[in-house]
């Protein structure tokens, strides 16, 4: 069993990667910074004569990558109430991956273990929901299984050590983690 | 009264324009294909030292133009149950504008009346929900006015045209945006 | 192929009732008005010992009746947000039904056709979203297919004949019954 | 300061029951077990002439004794999605309330701190979000602060005590709550 995470954050060393920090506590782990990296919108072509073009980007390395773990996190500030443009960016091109040839990716993805960590400032608890539930039907659709969320409140940097809430429910998940990490592994 | 579309659309012609061109049949509008332009993905500066620096794209020649008009229609294709990474990205930006010394976003877009188009092909009119209580938090956080959505049920090019209620609905608000035009201008 | 309406309105010629007409016109149904019935909070005994034992009220003959048809409307008034405690009421007690030795609910009720008609006054085109999802989830739990639902914007008597969008709304969903009706029976 | 459970249960010694022991564990608090009082469902006669007519149940005793508190505790098991009907019918009666000459119901329950605590059978930290938002615009209509939750997964009887999750959580809101009622009183 290992672990990657998806880090859809749009600056380094914010509240976001704080919370994961502390949500992956001793636990090794892959960090797959997304806004390190060159990935384009999708071009929708699923009916397009001829199918997806490749991309020269860097998302099929990525992609490669996470499907060679076990757990997911995804990790993403609350951004206008949703996942950031970068984090939603890079899951808009699973529609193109669902289509290669090179690899089965459904049936890589399916049956893998996603955890949600995401950062809001505005009464996140409540207003990342929506949020939330968009990605429930996401990880259904390809087979992920949702197995557990932590949500935080911050907006300077920094913040986030003020969340005791957070900090307590961040906790829960590590150990959380930890025995399913012992368990299977 | 004048009306734009922001379209979040990754294909010409496909559903989700074609279902705003009946919600828009007869109504003079600008059409904003945010495909064709290149929108930087939001570095977030709002703590940093010197605040958010110029980002070289067309986002801020884009949003000048949205906000010229008083009707915004925000229309995307479902993709992964919420709206098009393209979108996302255009919308995430908001937070440089916010900030922007050059003009008051906030007092600009605020008062402004806010529709929704959005065409998926899983189970929309009730898997597109998310996404809309997302966008209604958002409208809120600006004070755009949400005043009424569309959803469409289509996947393949051309689709669109068989969802019967899609297709009523669609002639339901274009009379509705009618009235709007004619009361106010 | 036959209609019956749960209605879970708390006062009679109300604005529910008002759209569930025009979204029935024409079209021969069965009227279920809960508040003309006694039902009782459901007492929990899935867990007791000798399991759910006979209450003496209407709901055993009420829930006869609504399994008699093929397509069932919930109407509600929006009350805090959620369907009626009326209705809620009568929900409940499928927890009963589904441990009845005397009819195998869950077969029965699974693979009818669920339709909603819900009107409020606080904005009940977003606000009563969760409604709805929660109803799918109920749907989805006994195996009724959600096809279809239409929201109106009303408080006094008499208010939903002024949501033009309600009224074009209800139109649109009386003829997609039709539709059902003309090709199934 | 002063906590009132207002508990929706339909069974003594359930799960809720159980967690909500632990959240308000060395914490003083009156339990409102509303199953065992009789609570009629609202009649809507907010425009009828004379207005809402007394009813004779135990309903206002009730919000009376609730109302003596600070701190609104809502406990209720997750049925089918949503608050019980017990609960339900509880807060309809509410739109009594709003109305009633005898005390100003908004002003008396706005400013006071609400909490929930939800136990459901069936993937309850996704299928009962919806239940949350509308509590959420429950307590927004009345002005009840929303100040946090806890989810618990249990179906038998004694379940709760085997969702490590929960119990974390419950230590959480625990620890949250003495917080709070050190702070003020």
């Amino acid at each position: 069993m290992s672990v990657v995470v998806l880090q859809g954050s749009a600056r380094a060393g914010g509240n976001t990667e704080e919370l994961v920090e502390l949500v992956l506590q001793d636990i090794p782990h892959t960090h797959v910074i997304l806004r390190d990296h060159e990935i384009q919108p999708i071009v929708d072509q699923r009916h397009a004569e001829g199918g997806f073009q490749t991309v020269e980007d860097d998302y099929d390395a990525l992609i490669q990558q996470v499907l060679e773990h076990d757990i997911l996190i995804f990790a993403t500030p609350v951004y206008w109430y949703g996942i950031s443009g970068t984090l939603k960016t890079f899951v808009d091109r699973w529609s193109q991956s669902l289509r290669s040839q090179e690899y089965d990716f459904k049936s890589l993805i399916s049956g893998k273990k996603a955890y949600v960590v995401v950062v809001g400032g505005d009464d996140p608890r409540i207003k990342a929901l929506p949020l939330l539930q968009q990605l429930k039907y996401t990880f259904d659709f390809v087979g992920l299984s949702f197995e557990g969320y932590v949500i935080g409140k911050a907006s300077k940097p920094g913040d986030i050590a003020s969340d005791e809430r957070a900090l307590h429910d961040a906790k829960g998940l590590n150990a959380q983690l930890k025995a399913v990490l012992a368990v299977k592994s």
